[in-house]
């Protein structure tokens, strides 16, 4: 059995700055005069102790490198901790949460996600608004630093792709992830910030302007209100739209815009791909519905949202599409599928993997005509390793495969066949809305039963992780070395 | 530009063969004097004449040998043109069917697939209905040669671990497929006269067991009733499944079989984890179905024959299993993606893949955990080359990509997310049925539009020919060797 403090270390660390961050909402809390101030500080105490006693006793057994199985069950970890203390405040606060509700919105919030199991979330304390909202901001950023510093290290899903970008770590991951943290927060709060102000300058009121901008820069998804982003319709909606596109970009590709070289972002195959995407998708369905007779400025406004609302996997809804006919629906369902870029806050399978898929059965189309050739498949103009092909092919098999698996067991839980599929892939994908009438754009998952959220909290880690990450943790020969 | 003419030869040939199967139906149609037997003489003629004047206008371009291309050709050709005169009847007699409908029908039948636009199927002339399950029957044993002979050969899907058994054709694949197909058809003969007396032991009239073991042999599914296999519930169900689940078997392990060896078919990774499947799939339906107060012989019957019927791509239903509740509907639906054994008469995604996608998997999260070792996934004791698994992803990928595709194109056809995505997959993996109440197991097909049909008779064609091999010939690369 490997070293376990260094994974303590690091996730009591954690655990313990979250706590923290909850003296926010308390003095939000504070300046509504709700009540619930006590409830933040109790739950910043839990956590921050809880956290910082973890550390202490695991501190004497940090080096500076972790092992490949170290940094496995930090990933996982760390995502799975977070949410157990992030919910807290739910269960003792006003909502009064069941620790599954509670669990399942603070898993749901960590993996920007967007699913939500409270309603009449205009009734609910701001401080608690607050909190959801931080919690995706805090998951969103947390998920670049992964996948720019730990999933390219632990060659999960073809990110090894990414890995001459983030340099070779050479297995000292934490001052590596420590680094991009720090360079990446400054951008990141920038936008969060840029995004406030724009929301403001289009009417939107200050405490519901800084909820979704965080949540919009995290491409997560919750918002204030039940109705989503129906309470802001009109100019609001583009701006939410341009924020959430441009946090499906490598946020690396900022990095270096920032240190004054725009190339590689304007010549990134991922974010060529995903705008091209983007816009075939909004030409495709803003003629659908002008089609429709939709007032052509109602059709483009709604459509650029809710298209880039989808395909991100934000999941915010401006108005229910499932009104707009089958076409959308059954779109919205497999767009979904496909996401934004690696090293964004988006989620999914992500534009370059579909690049490298279609790469592969490009080459081996080539091969079944000429067995002899050799075909290899490019990327970004630079040849692409076996290794990384089968990743992303064995990622994709697994994307699909446990979708399969959590319908199935969706189902079983008394769940109709729209709901159950669409549920799993809301889950898994991150994107946050299912389709149906009842975990639909129009309704939310406080309706499903415990064990069905339970399913769904852990479908969300999974998809977040990226699949491999966590089932490398499930298997026995991970725990004997 | 290849040379033709070998692919016009074969294909001439087995039209003017289809013609000749033609006076079949028309005998039948002679006995019931149903007064249509001039029609399908008619279409005999028509097929016979143009098949032959192709075959003699290309026949001295024959050679032992065929390239990879001309390989390609004659199987997607041979799919396509046999569909085409096999649907003349359908247009001519009685059905009287549009030219849509007539050719959706015949493409349903010689894929095995089974989903059908005629309906009251029970006022049909004897002779169109003989016709029907002919196709089927004749897609069946076709598929197996294919499989055995062709895809092999071409290195689709993965097919090429199957290489050893059938041999090495270099290139000459014209004999070793009339050689395979004369093996074949006797075994194939055999279980349909024996899968006929066992249906009329159980009291099933003789008309309808001819259709009927025609189609199940075939894992085809088309029934001469409308209520499907209901008209035949009770103990004619135990023996369809009974026979459904042998026709889903390697038919090369029963060549071998017949030439005394059983341990081929004994030992077979494939058979023995399409069984293992079937099993904890009656164990868990049927568990299920108790649990809803079924009484238990009702239970195992309805359980044993309709999870048969789906997972094997059959595509027969002896009762609305949507009404067994949300879990059913959605197993039934991602069942329907494993399919059978390669080698036999079913359809879909297929055990051996799976089975080679699971060692992917398992492979790569050894490879995770320990970037240095060695871990080569193994099937059947041997291991596995990087190509076929390579083959088998990328298949994979295909697959569900298409079926994301053909989903957002039915949609954009006006059907709704269930019917869409379901019709989808029946189409693609040749299962018949969709869900939902219009192409589920209590509907047909018949009121689809147009544009739907032949999107779906595509889908059937992609999905029988196992995709890669219909892709390879939609690039220009092809045609330009």
């Amino acid at each position: 059995m490997f070293d376990l403090r260094p994974v303590g270390y690091v996730t009591g660390l954690l655990v313990a700055a979250l706590g923290a961050t909850m003296l926010l909402p308390m003095a939000v809390d504070l300046y509504y005069r709700n009540g619930h101030w006590a409830v933040f500080l109790e739950s910043a105490i839990l956590s921050g102790v809880t956290g910082a006693l973890t550390a202490v006793a695991c501190a004497n057994g940090v080096k500076q490198r972790l092992s490949i199985q170290q940094t496995f069950l930090l990933t996982t970890g760390v995502w799975l901790m977070l949410p157990v203390f992030g919910a807290i405040p739910f269960v003792l606060a006003e909502p009064n949460a069941t620790v599954t509700d509670a669990f399942f919105e603070a898993m749901s919030g960590l993996t920007t996600t967007g699913s939500t199991v409270f309603d009449q979330l205009e009734t609910l304390p701001e401080g608690i608004l607050v909190w959801r909202s931080m919690l995706q901001w805090f998951g969103g950023v947390g998920i670049i630093v992964v996948a720019m510093v730990f999933l390219p290290e632990l060659r999960v899903g073809g990110m090894q792709i990414f890995r001459s970008e983030s340099f070779d770590t050479d297995g000292k991951v934490l001052p590596r992830a420590a680094q991009i943290a720090a360079r990446i927060s400054v951008i990141y709060f920038g936008l969060t910030a840029v995004c406030y102000v724009a929301y403001i300058a289009v009417g939107m009121p200050s405490f519901h302007a800084v909820n979704h901008a965080l949540t919009t820069i995290a491409t997560g998804g919750f918002s204030t209100f039940d109705a989503s982003f129906g309470a802001f319709q009109g100019p609001a909606e583009y701006i939410a739209a341009l924020f959430m596109a441009i946090a499906s970009l490598p946020f690396v590709r900022y990095v270096q815009l920032l240190a004054g070289s725009s190339g590689p972002l304007l010549r990134d195959p991922q974010v060529r791909g995903f705008l091209w995407i983007l816009l075939t998708l909004y030409a495709v369905v803003c003629l659908y519905q002008t089609g429709n007779a939709v007032p052509f400025e109602t059709a483009l406004r709604e459509t650029v949202f809710n298209v880039t609302s989808i395909l991100t996997g934000t999941g915010y809804a401006s108005t229910d599409y499932q009104l707009w006919g089958p076409f959308p629906i059954v779109l919205f369902f497999f767009i979904g599928l496909i996401g934004g870029c690696a090293g964004s806050t988006s989620c999914s399978i992500k534009v370059f993997r579909y690049q490298l898929l279609i790469a592969s059965i490009r080459s081996q189309i080539g091969k079944i005509h000429s067995p002899h050739g050799v075909f290899t498949p490019r990327y970004d103009g630079r040849p692409v390793g076996e290794d990384v092909l089968s990743s992303v092919m064995v990622f994709f098999v697994a994307f699909i495969v446990s979708m399969g698996v959590i319908s199935v067991l969706l189902g079983a839980t008394g769940l109709d066949t729209v709901t159950s599929i669409s549920g799993a892939a809301a889950a898994l994908a991150n994107i946050g809305p299912g389709l149906g009438p009842m975990i639909g754009p129009a309704g939310n998952f406080a309706g499903l039963s415990d064990t069905a959220k339970w399913i769904l909290a852990a479908a969300m880690l999974l998809g977040r992780l990226e699949i491999m990450a966590v089932f490398a943790i499930l298997t026995v020969n991970f725990w004997r070395v």
